[in-house]
């Protein structure tokens, strides 16, 4: 159906990049052209697009040896950048195409989408937003990348940034609730593979927007289809919501 | 701030009824000017608008009187009717305004375009729909009419009627799922003031959006709030989502 | 069927304090014969049975007025004692019976029991404790005490003091989930009654016991089930195990 | 640490048989000895014991021909036995000792014991039951084979058996529910691996108990475990709260 491409991987010794490995692998229409990590020399011309799930350094660099290069094109899922690595990533954009996400798969792009709308037409006075999420004992940071993504949208729906509203953990006497913050809590424990919750509670009731990863494998398949849409354009940033069609609605 | 109104209650004695009472009663700017059950006489000429749980028989009824005499404006939350009643209820909007709603709630409205939305983007042939609802042990049909509108909330989002795509509850050797359908169960169980879930499932991961009311008073505060808006329509059939400003979205 | 009784109501015009009023004018085997205030002046000699819910300090003061008479008995739900005051506390009920405790709803009170018998079979190398907790807006403190009970049972299973393995909420980079370690987690929103969660995860399943209030009077009506059972005792210092009948089994 | 044993795979090209496979092969005290399916012939007299996920009659004629050699020992998944296949494999046992489970988790078999436990506590005219489950599409029969074993566990815990309190999924008008019915339903979507939820109900609080497998693998390895455990004993049919050590509890 489609053309065969080539594929490159960086940070293909971590968990993600095996994950992406084995989606590529089983993939008739798709050639791995380069795997490699950071620090190691890697022949990207052979390459269409790269996977690359590494650290913002790893992904900074090889954006711009991309860009001076004029390709090949990126799916970046490393996070964690400074707004100064972000400024480098959309200068590196103006020469060659970029996907940048911190979450792959479709429902929770989705979710983002209906938490945005949600949070627009529940007055911030009435309705309090609070996000949870869960993941294994190995996750070493929290609130998790997702999650911030998905209060950024809660904020976004009322015209705010994150920023100015997001709340610490409750822990010990703190008083009652501010209206129009956003809380957030984090689960870790055993094997876990990524739960979001964004729960909107008036005084009567209560709207949850959930969403749970049945399958390690979903994060590495959504990066996969990324970069089956990225190598066809020529430069720009992009986020999921782009990949999957939703930034026109 | 807005001008008092006088509000009739149809079905007063039932649990609803007594409910929209409650808030009534709490709010200066309404005046109970009458109380009736099914087959009583009552004089709703004295009425600007009457909130109405009864039965669809009692219903059609009293949107005939209205009608006739070119008001009051009606806020109706029976359920039940058929095709012939509802042909009734949209004859009479033809000479009065008319809110009907299996369910009065903010945050079930903004549920129910929330699963449009997700049934759109999330294809049938991937993404399974299922339904569920818990309510008391007393609620004695299901799946719940709130249930059913989420379920015609998703047809819609998948061009399709709910008619064609509601499955039966699972029981036996039923076989494989079919792609496509819309599962429903329920449970009844205690005082469970009423829970509804839509859940998408596709391979890899499951979006679940939700609703549970904390407070009995969630319904009627609703229909207290239809009614303020309806009294100052002059004819036509509406939904909350009217109420709510939804519509034109 | 059950002998008269007359029952006092210290802290009566707090939250507890009225739906505890309400309970006991809802039953017709109790007469109220005081109620009162923190700094009042109440006539306690005519309670069978006091049921208190105020500050630790005035619970103290309470007890120990109760005590130099002989009577009444006490029922104790304030939360937030020192160490000093638990000592005075058992001091009283040398002389009088005294029900203290954080939580006086029998499903919680099954779920502690669940809780610690499930803590003590999963072994705590392979399976995380994890305990969440969610709450109206006006709620000032976290986590709930009822959270810290179901914690002290989850370490009691694993024959532990909580103060050994209660864990911070995770914010920002706090490295790998320490094994053994019980993680606590609170959301803050609306109008919820309350809610609490104990999730033990392996790697491979998630074993998740809960509990949910849906009414608020459940907690007056549990402390009057315990005024009931406590003023026919002489002396001691019991909490609801004892009185659901649980701490033989 | 533990002596090499050598194992067969009854079913071996089923999801079960090959998830065991995957188990045994990645372990290194066992050798795999045998794998057969229903039909072919095979050498049984190899192993110390043989893991069967395959149909009733496959069991039956496996454990029959086991007796009749005097080994090996056998761990049976195969679920749908008659009441004649239940006392075959019986007779079987008193040559062979034989574990048989519809589930080999080590949560969902602490969960039977909790929801035993509960069930025995919250008395039934007060407390409603409702099981619950959710599974992939491709599962064929409700309720679940392991919803049967949570039902008979909550059955057994108010002395009765489930036969005489299980009710039907509720569809349309089935009037108030009745007192003491154990209510079950089924969700079939995506690639849900299984979710087991126990809810308790009265009028005013829920207690929820609930089992959810995060990976595959879970029950290959309680049944590998069983293995392990059941090739050291003679006789005797067990099951999984047998070799968890439960029964004596």
């Amino acid at each position: 159906m489609s053309a065969i491409f080539h594929a490159g991987i960086s940070g293909y010794r971590g968990r993600m990049g095996r994950a992406v490995s084995q989606v590529l692998d089983a993939r008739e229409d798709v050639v791995v052209a380069a795997r490699f990590d950071w620090g190691e020399t890697a022949d990207i011309s052979l390459c269409d697009v790269i996977i690359d799930f590494s650290t913002p350094d790893a992904s900074v660099a090889l954006a711009q040896a991309a860009a001076e290069r004029g390709g090949p094109a990126l799916v970046i899922g490393s996070t964690g950048f400074t707004a100064e690595q972000e400024a480098e990533l959309m200068k590196a954009a103006e020469k060659i195409a970029i996907v940048k996400s911190g979450n792959f798969s479709l429902g929770v792009n989705i979710l983002i989408g209906l938490v945005q709308h949600a949070a627009q037409r529940l007055d911030a006075q009435d309705w309090d937003i609070e996000i949870t999420e869960a993941h294994h004992r190995r996750k070493v940071d929290s609130p998790s990348g997702t999650a911030l993504m998905l209060g950024e949208a809660a904020a976004e729906g009322r015209f705010s940034d994150l920023a100015d509203l997001q709340s610490k953990p409750y822990d010990g006497v703190q008083g009652e609730r501010e209206s129009g913050k956003i809380g957030f809590s984090s689960i870790r424990a055993g094997g876990i593979i990524g739960e979001h919750t964004v729960l909107f509670a008036s005084e009567d009731e209560v709207l949850t927007l959930s969403h749970s990863a049945i399958d390690r494998s979903l994060f590495a398949k959504g990066a996969v289809a990324a970069a089956a849409w990225v190598r066809t354009r020529k430069t720009g940033l992009y986020d999921m919501q782009d990949v999957l069609g939703f930034r026109q609605a």
